[in-house]
Parts: C-alpha cells; sequence; structure tokens
C-alpha cells in the first residue's frame, strides 16, 4: 500500500519551494520550446505546455515529487476497486465504464465491469430502437426530443458533452433527438423548457443515483403534471437512470431503467449510463463509443510514470506549482471552441467540488491551499469580455486553452484573406504569445507585464474521440492533483449543511433567529 | 474638481487597514440583523448586507473613505459629461441612456441626452411596426425571431437581459419574437444558430459601434452568403447598431441604422440601442422602458452621499473591504433564479474589463489589488456543483446572492409539503447561513468553518424593473471600485496586443518563432 502523505511533509514539495525558479516566460519560449514541449493526450489532442513557467529543473523536481507520493500506484488502486473514497466507503469506478485497466472487480456478487458493460449495451439497444423509429410515443410519432431531469454531475457533464457535439452530430445527419434539460429547482426553468418541446414526442429521463435529490423529484413531479394535463401517459415516455437500490429502480412509472451504483460519483458519472442514455439517443450509440474510446485512450496515457509521458499527470504537478509555490489562486479555461461553451462549468464543478476541501483523507486539518478556483468562457468572446484582466490585472491567472485545426461544420466564408476558423485560430495563437511575453510600452496603459503561464491542448477536431479524451484528461488531473493534495476527491461533504438547513426551513424546525429572518424577508 | 487619489495614499484606508475587524459573523448575525442591514435597491430590489463581514466601526470608516475619495463628486462629474474615461479622451454616458441625472449634455453640436432619446423613440416605432405584423419580411412572411451579430458588451448584456424575461415575457404573451444570438468567429456558432432559424422569417441585427470588429463582420459575411443562398435579399432583413461615424451608418446594406456613439462603452451599453433594438423587438418597447425606469431608480440612488443609503456604493467599498484589506482574490455571483443564468457571464465582462487594470487613471502604475476574479451559476445549479469548494475550500470567496419571492412563471407543484419556489427560496436561505455561522463537527470532514460572507439583493420578482436596477446598481459598483482604485474603469487597454498579433499572424508578418511554432500547430 503506497503511504498518504501531506503535500507538506514530503521532501520533493520542500524542495520544489526551495528550489529555483525558471527563467521569465518571455526570454525561454521560442520555436523550439513550442515543438518540444508536447506530449500525446488520447483521442489525437495533444498537451503542449511550452508557455507554462516551467524549466528542467522544475521538471526534475515535479517528477520527483509524483514519485514520492506513489501517484501512479494509487492511480492502480482506484482501477483495482480499492475503497479509496474513504470517507464513504465507497470503490472509484468510473474509469471501468469505458474499459478495463485492472483486473476484475467484485462486489455485492456481481464482477462491476460487467454490469456497466452490460448495461451500456441495453441503452445501446434501447437508443436504436428510438432512433429507428420502432419505439414510439404513446400517441404512435417517432420521438424528436429527449429532456433529462438531473442536476450537478447528472445535468453540467452530459449538458456540456451534448453541446459540444450538437453541430458536429447535424453536420454529420447523426442528430436524431434534440436534447434538452432541465435541473434547477425553480419552477422558470422547466416551465420555459417545457413550453418549447412537444411533450408528444418527447422522452424523458430522470436521473438520480440515490432517487432521493429534492431538485430532481420536484422537477419529475412537475414534469408528471404537464404531461398528464395534455393527455400523456409519463410511465410510457419516461426513463429512470438510478441505482438499482433507489426508489426509483425496477418501479413501474417508468418505462424503463438503466442503472449505475454507488461507485459512479455524480461529477464523474458522465460516460456512465447518466450520459450514455441521453447522448446515445441524440447521437447515436456509435458516437458515445467513440467518446469511451477516446476517454479510454487518455485513462492508458495517465499510467506512465513519467510525467513527461503523462499529460494528465503533468498537467496536475504544473497546477500544483502554480497554485503552492507560485500562490496563484485561480485557473481559467478558455476553449477555442463555441461547441465547448458548457464544458468550463463541468470542469467548475469536477474540479471544485473534488479538491474544494480543507482536510486531508484522514480528515485531518490540512494547511496549504487546495483546489483553486475554475472559471472560463469560450474564445473569442471571453477576448471580448474578462481579458482584460488576465492580460492587466494585479494577479495572475494561469490559462488552459483548448483548440482545434478544423470546425465541426463545413461551411465558412473568406473576409479580408482569411477564413472565420483561420481568424479563431492566430487570436488563440496570438493570445498565448500575448501572455506569456506581454509587450513594453512607454505608455503605462499600454503596457503588457506578460508572464502569465498558460498551456494548449489542441488536435485536428472536436471529434467524439477527442471529446472523450478531453474529459477524461481532466478527471485524471483533478485525481492526481488529489493525490498530490492527499485529499479524498471523491466525497462532497461541503453539500451536506445546506440540505439540512433547508429541511429545517420548509418544515418551519430552524430555531436560527438569522435564518428565520431571512426566510421572513422571502416569504417563507 | 475632485482630487484622484491611489487607494493607499487616502488617510481612510490606512485607518481602514489598522482598525479593528468585526466580531466572527456567527456570533453577530441575528434577527435584528438579518431586518435592519438592508436598503432600498431601485426597481423594488432591496440590497441585504447583513451577512457581510462588517461592523458600525467599518461601516465608519467605509464612509469616510468615500468621502476622502470624493465617489458621488466624482459621479456627477459623468453625469454632467465631463471626459472621465481619460485614456481614451470620452466622455461617459451610459446612464444618461436611462434619464437624466445632470445637466444638458452637448457635443458635436448635439445635446446627447435628446439623442439618445430620439434613437430610442425610433427603435420603439420600429419595434412596434414588426411585432405588430406591419412591417414584414421580404416573402411577405411576419418575423418571429431576431438573431443579434456581435461580440462582447453587444452580445452578453443584451443575452443575458433577453435570458432573464424570457419566461416572463412568455407568461405574459409578450414574447413575439425569439431572439438568438451570433457572437464567436468560430463557423461552428453561426453555422449551429443558422441551421435552427427560418431566415424568412428572422431579422438580423448587426453590432458594432466601431464598425470594424473583426468576428462581427466576419459573421456579417457568414449570415449574408447563407442568406443569399436561401434567395433571401440581406439588405431587406438586416439592421445595424453602430455610430454614426462608422462603415455601418447611412449604408444602404442595411434596412435601417439606429445610432450610438463614442461615449457609450460595450459593457456598459445594454440600455442604450445596442440592448434597446433586440429586447424591444422580442419583449416590445413598453418592457424595455420599464427596464430603463428600474435602471434609473437605481442610478438616483446611486447620488446619496450616505453610504447607507445608497446601495452600490455601499457594496463597492465593502468589496474594497473584502479585497484589499481581507485579502480575498475572488468574487461569485449566485442568482437564485434560472432566468439570470447568463447574468454572471455579463458581470464577468463588466467588473473584469472595467477594473481588471494595474495603472491608475493617470496611467502610473499601482500596487494594490484591483478587480478581483468574477465568477457564478445560478442556484440551486451552484450548489450541486463548485459551493463544495466555497464551503470547505482553503480561500474565502465572497458571495452575492440575488433572489425573489415570487417566480416568473404561474405553474408550480406541491411535493412533500412545499413548491418547487418555496423549495429553491429556503436553499437560499439555508445557503446564506451556512456559509455565515458554518458548523462544528467532531468529524473534521463534516466540519464548516463558516465565516463566508455573503450580501443578498432580493425582490417581489424579476420584473423588468428589477432586472434594470440589478444591471444598473453592478454598473454602478464597478464604477465606484473604479473610483476607490482610482482607475479608468471605462477603457481596456489589455484587449489590445492580441488584436495586433492576431493581424500579424494572418498576415505572415510575425517574426516571432514561438508565436509562427503555434500558428503552425494549428495548421495556420
Amino acid at each position: 500500500m503506497p503511504a498518504f502523505v501531506n503535500l507538506d511533509k514530503t521532501t520533493a514539495f520542500t524542495a520544489l519551494v526551495q528550489g529555483s525558479r525558471p527563467a521569465p516566460l518571455s526570454s525561454l519560449l521560442n520555436k523550439e520550446r513550442v515543438e518540444s514541449m508536447e506530449i500525446p493526450l488520447g483521442g489525437g489532442l495533444r498537451y503542449n505546455y511550452a508557455s507554462k513557467f516551467v524549466d528542467q529543473s522544475v521538471l526534475k523536481a515535479l517528477q520527483a515529487l509524483s514519485d514520492e507520493v506513489q501517484s501512479i500506484e494509487k492511480y492502480k488502486l482506484i482501477l483495482s476497486g480499492e475503497t479509496m473514497n474513504t470517507g464513504e466507503g465507497r470503490k472509484v469506478l468510473h474509469h471501468l465504464c469505458r474499459g478495463r485497466l485492472g483486473g476484475e472487480v467484485n462486489f455485492g456478487g456481481k464482477e462491476l465491469g460487467a454490469f456497466y458493460a452490460g448495461e451500456l449495451s441495453k441503452i445501446r439497444e434501447f437508443a436504436e430502437s428510438v432512433r429507428s423509429g420502432k419505439l414510439r410515443s404513446a400517441s404512435g410519432k417517432a420521438f424528436d426530443t429527449v429532456c433529462q431531469i438531473g442536476i450537478g454531475g447528472s445535468d453540467l457533464g452530459p449538458r456540456a458533452l451534448y453541446l459540444a457535439l450538437e453541430a458536429y452530430a447535424r453536420e454529420k445527419g447523426l442528430l436524431k433527438l434534440r436534447a434538452e434539460f432541465i435541473s434547477n429547482v425553480d419552477p422558470d426553468d422547466a416551465n420555459l423548457v417545457m413550453s418549447r418541446i412537444d411533450p408528444h414526442t418527447t422522452l424523458f429521463i430522470l436521473v438520480s443515483k440515490s432517487g432521493t435529490t429534492q431538485e430532481t423529484l420536484a422537477n419529475e413531479t412537475f414534469v408528471r403534471k404537464i404531461l398528464e394535463a395534455k393527455g400523456v401517459d409519463p410511465a410510457k415516455q419516461m426513463l429512470a437512470v438510478t441505482s438499482e437500490t433507489s426508489p426509483l429502480a425496477k418501479n413501474p412509472n417508468y418505462m424503463k431503467s438503466f442503472y449505475i451504483d454507488d461507485f459512479i460519483g455524480g461529477r464523474y458519472s458522465s460516460t456512465s449510463a447518466v450520459g450514455a442514455v441521453v447522448l446515445s439517443l441524440a447521437f447515436g450509440p456509435e458516437t458515445f463509443d467513440a467518446i469511451l474510446k477516446g476517454a479510454h485512450e487518455a485513462d492508458k496515457l495517465a499510467l506512465e510514470s513519467d510525467i513527461l509521458k503523462n499529460p494528465s499527470l503533468l498537467d496536475a504537478l504544473l497546477g500544483v506549482y502554480e497554485r503552492n509555490v507560485l500562490g496563484y489562486p485561480s485557473t481559467a479555461i478558455l476553449p477555442y471552441s463555441q461547441a465547448l461553451s458548457r464544458f468550463p462549468a463541468h470542469l467548475q464543478q469536477l474540479d471544485m467540488e473534488s479538491n474544494g476541501k480543507q482536510v486531508n483523507r484522514d480528515g485531518s486539518a490540512i494547511t496549504y491551499s487546495t483546489g483553486p478556483v475554475i472559471f472560463g468562457e469560450p474564445g473569442t468572446n471571453g477576448q471580448h469580455s474578462f481579458f482584460q484582466l488576465l492580460h492587466q490585472g494585479t494577479d495572475i491567472v494561469p490559462l488552459q486553452f483548448i483548440g482545434f485545426k478544423r470546425a465541426q461544420t463545413l461551411f465558412d466564408v473568406n473576409v479580408e484573406g482569411s477564413s472565420s476558423q483561420q481568424k479563431l485560430k492566430a487570436n488563440l495563437c496570438a493570445q498565448i504569445i500575448a501572455f506569456a511575453k506581454g509587450k513594453q510600452d512607454a505608455n503605462p496603459t499600454k503596457n503588457f507585464p506578460g508572464a502569465r503561464p498558460s498551456s494548449l491542448i489542441w488536435g485536428e477536431s472536436l471529434s467524439p474521440e477527442a471529446l472523450g479524451a478531453l474529459l477524461a484528461h481532466y478527471e485524471n488531473k483533478v485525481m492526481f492533483q488529489g493525490f498530490i493534495w492527499n485529499l479524498n476527491s471523491f466525497d462532497q461533504e461541503g453539500v451536506q449543511l445546506g440540505k439540512v438547513l433547508t429541511k429545517q426551513v420548509l418544515s418551519g424546525a430552524s430555531n436560527d433567529t438569522a435564518l428565520q429572518a431571512y426566510a421572513g424577508l422571502l416569504g417563507l
């Protein structure tokens, strides 16, 4: 069993802090560096770290840190089905949804790799029958819309992936069912979504692992009432994705149920049935398979102990260097691809919910910084928004760029000698250099300090394989950072207190006068 | 003329830093505090700061700071048409779009209040003729969609406001034209939007103040080519919103043009023609008037020199206290209203582009922190995402909650004794208390440290008036923070370097080998 040690107790971290800092990026960054500091990431993507604030000496120290915390050994424990979600006493098995990298994982009389694969094959069959028009709505019409009802991991990941491939699938003629999502308990959310869909041609997917999520159950009732008022029998148009032990399982209120289990964390569930049903219905099972293939490729690369062959591990280490040595408090995700418009919101959950912790995996308080604030919007939009602060603000924000050689759609126009896709890419390259090198100007208002580090994930195009690899890259990055910070990245105790107090407000059981006063203001 | 002094040179700031800190929030926060620490904000909204980390002594010091930097005098200079965008030599006149609070503002032979009002009245007339079906498309059909082509301030603000009132307007039968937006130069953006609209019933609005924005002009050509291919004459279905001196003005390529001028900054342009055309077409001119009315109310409150009667000034000062005295590097915007789903993205631009600066208004370097990172998503969604870090992460992130007594839509359901709207509000109240007070637990994993300060803006419902007040509140907050930090909040020099380098990449003129290498990777 590898040792679990706090970051500040490692020899390698002390060495890293005491070691020398790299020369300024403006002096380091040249052609050779851009072309050499790059490694494959899976799904045809590559991870380029030429514009990170790093040199051979720092890389050597980061390798030593990775070795000392036994990153790869810990990842192997996850793959082998060890109880790595310690606080909740659970295995961590999202990798197993997309391929096997460890041995068999048995639990409760089942081999779980076979269980996940079995669910996937049922989903495939179901999606094909809907997409072919064999399975129709109660009114005999073909389904043209799928509406997922879920929140958090049951919403952000699947929604980000749907948006990421909507234009791609439309272009390739694969988009058979348009997807909608209802997540917020705010009735305005469900009312607006319901106002723009045809209940007679919409399939609903209720997603809740526990079957007890307050928002999701309220939205289920919401949708059922509307369907009933329109003469649609919800039991004939609503599926459940849940665990076999939840109240939603084997329940006649749903035309069909697909299963996950406690070992698939919400924010890691996009490659399980939680993402599989909606994405297979929308784009077809082959497209979903391709996502899994890309994710599995990234998972395999994450097994490399040489950090220069392991992009998610290297990304994790560089992030720790920026957070704990250089002291940068946030990180921006900047995809130069409109299809990735909600991918930063998914990563915000993935990262901040996993590593926004102040106790280690044994439950002891730690004194160093853990997960940063994560935010982002697509370029070039962000350039006309918050990039001002990134270039000339008083804090340095490390940047994660993502870009592609080709667009997902074919039609493009030439304006002033370049296509829109060329402009998009030229902006991306220009920004990396502007952030890294800055520009001296006699007028301080026009002075750019530079020294803003960034990485670039790039590839031919945002294909399903590339998307799967991108998703898994970040999941694995977050996992490795959790190992380095000695956290349990797989629980979320920080969401519990709000739930308890909410119930107290609704039942009138709270005797906190401030809470009562706030409730009074809002007419509760 | 008031004096412009750096924050660290003021007597009041030194006193604030040296002054005592308030007692812990968990001991301060009770019924009396919640009910008394609240002031009107305009549009029927109220600003509650009971859960801010503040006491009478800090409030007194903040009042002294506001007085010393002459906040109100500087605001009055803006209202009177002084050249307060110093670097660019421009007036700052967005307040004048929604009502007059200073005297006449003359420039270039025009009185600008009358100019803005005149454009608004042309827009009203035009919107009415489209909405009534009098003005129809070339094919004789009524318009049912309006598509805005613009980026940055021509996109984020109008889009956020459209989404904020879409469900409201639908419920009230006011939604005559659905709005779409094309912003990114990524061809996937325009292709996807164009694939879901009917070009024969869509009115396009091209928005660019200068008429030279690269992305917007590329997207214009993009749309024109598609329209022409479908037999639609773009000159009969495309409007321009621009300045009178731009190449788009008085141009036969557009069926009509509406004007703004250099004194309306992009991120402050939602209440000018930039927002007026699209929102008046979608919701009707009366709805837009109500937005202006709410904004004007907030602008009037911003004239109060007593910080306890001036919510945007108080919000600004509390933000400076959190940033420069307590040292918190970011701020989260958390609207408990799905309608405000993109409002945080608008505020991200507004705030970070205005105050993400490291030189003061005279162009001298400053050494204190200025604008924080701004991010956010609607609750309850955020609770199932990044709230983990907010509750138990190692950095404190000040929070800005927004909530309403009633939803915009009427249909709701009762599940387990409460409606969805009640659940939404109960969650909001519970979160404020959970963040402020935390909870001691023998198990450190379940321990909540509390001491996370938040404010709450609340009202009856998200009406157009409330939305206008909310918008202006944040504009004025950012303006006051700019005064306190002694910045020019109205330029954006930080966007220029990227533009220059992009042009070099596209023309092959760069001799930076690293830039060439990145361009090579991406196939440029």
